[in-house]
């Protein structure tokens, strides 16, 4: 399918797309590029990548799927780094959590040869990082966004949804606008939260006695803040105007409890709690029905 | 150890100490006591308990443990029903998650008998509830908080504590007050902050698109708001004033998050994460440190 795939970054996300093509056998030759030889030595002893080299000149040469897996805010300078080496016909896709940011680097950076870059973003992770954590597994009925730009060609964008599919994805798309309102919402503004808990905690003087009685609840509530800090500050910074729009509904939203629990108004409460639990498990529905083994004649991977 | 221990309401956490019990080969008689027959002819069922009553004569008759697993605002009106066939012997306990309330309840009904009282909190818990969620093993390697009164015999405590380490239970205790404020930052508030975004992205216009897009970070973040709304109802307002104090500083502390966000300070927000992100790792590992299989001599369970 692919005689050459390239991987800049190969960590978790990088990682697990190349262990999912290799699943797949659908590529040739897998290598990784990043400038820091330690994660990428790791892939290469790991046999997540065939070759490693830390310039773009050799990496890209005869390439025709280059997967930038790296923090957002490097984009536009990994871009420049590949631009004096891209032939025509290499597609280059990304897999950062924001788009329109990654989208304006693009631009800036490729000009007219924009059309080679489709945005994109798998939407899967673990609690772990590193080349350690890369499995071939990690997008297997898992969403991928591709946010195609109109210079795209339709044969670009089909290419970069064949190799998510081929790694067991099901790709949908969103503009790039749409796809950063959305992950404001539900991912990027809960990152927030569970940080702020967590600091909010482990600045108190009795933070050690409140660590021994927290749980299972508070252990998953705040997962999502065992993630890098600067990879979500990247992420704060680059979807910024829709996560603070979601931030201030969220507070006004936590105001508003606030006066119900003050008010001591228990059935207030309990109409907000109930509503989040009935729409909580109608999602919870849907997902599960929806990732039902696929019938047969849907099983064209 | 124990001829007849009753369950007051056999749902997930009743059921689990009943079960626990059995397995540890520890109770004569288990008998379930619950006003509506529903859930109790399904643990009857499932042999959770070995008989069931909708009144507590016959069933406190020659009990020597009584646990009262309901929502914290009835434990007062359970109490009462209790009182007129509480034998001198019969220890009551409780598995409510808030203290200071089911402590003031409990002393406005028992009087004189508030020695007999041994106020518990079992630190577990599943996404499921009911009879058919309850499970032997539930308690094992898990905390449970005993706020012993000034009245309270060390018998009795001692009797209380030996059966949840029958269950496999850690116990520790913590006064009523201690109990509720530790219970309101590291519990109360997150199951909160949690209802809160889900009501808040189940409340706009475009929920079906963005409860499209959630991915295990949110399911994570938002596990405990599938939690019952009823009893998280009665816990937020019976721990009201900890929880607003709890409340009140977490929304200080998003305010201060959001000016960061706003000013595009990434390294104030970069300190908040990392810090959150370095508290949390110290916690997970003590965690899995103190969840390493006990040695021999400390395996008197």
């Amino acid at each position: 399918m692919f005689d050459k795939v390239v991987i800049v970054g190969v960590g978790l996300i990088g990682g697990s797309f190349a262990l999912g093509l290799k699943a797949a056998g659908a590529a040739g030759t897998i290598v990784g590029l990043e400038r820091s030889g330690e994660a990428l030595a790791r892939a290469l002893q790991l046999g997540i990548v065939d070759h490693a080299y830390a310039t773009p000149e050799e990496a890209l040469h005869g390439a025709d799927l280059v997967l930038i897996a790296a923090p957002v805010a490097q984009t536009g300078r990994i871009l420049e780094s590949l631009l004096p080496w891209l032939a025509p016909h290499t597609i280059v896709t990304d897999a950062g959590s924001t788009k329109a940011d990654v989208v304006a680097a693009a631009r800036s950076v490729l000009k007219a040869r924009i059309a080679q870059f489709v945005p994109g973003h798998p939407i899967a992770g673990r609690e772990s990082n590193g080349p350690d954590a890369a499995i071939p597994d990690l997008y297997r009925g898992k969403k991928v966004v591709l946010s195609p730009l109109p210079e795209n060609p339709q044969a670009a964008v089909d290419k970069v949804a064949e190799a998510w599919r081929l790694c067991g994805a099901i790709v949908h798309q969103l503009t790039p606008g749409e796809h950063d309102k959305v992950f404001a919402a539900v991912s990027h503004l809960p990152h927030l939260l569970a940080y702020a808990l967590v600091d909010d905690i482990a600045n108190k003087a009795h933070a050690g006695l409140l660590f021994q009685y927290a749980a299972s609840g508070f252990r998953d509530f705040t997962r999502i803040a065992g993630s890098s800090p600067e990879m979500w500050r990247d992420i704060s910074l680059a979807n910024r105007e829709a996560l603070l729009g979601e931030l201030d509904a969220y507070l006004a939203q936590l105001h508003g409890l606030r006066a119900r629990l003050a008010a001591a108004d228990g059935p207030g409460l309990e109409a907000v709690y109930g509503n989040a639990q009935r729409a909580r498990r109608a999602w919870i529905e849907a997902i599960e029905a929806a990732e039902k083994p696929p019938t047969q004649e849907s099983g064209t991977e």
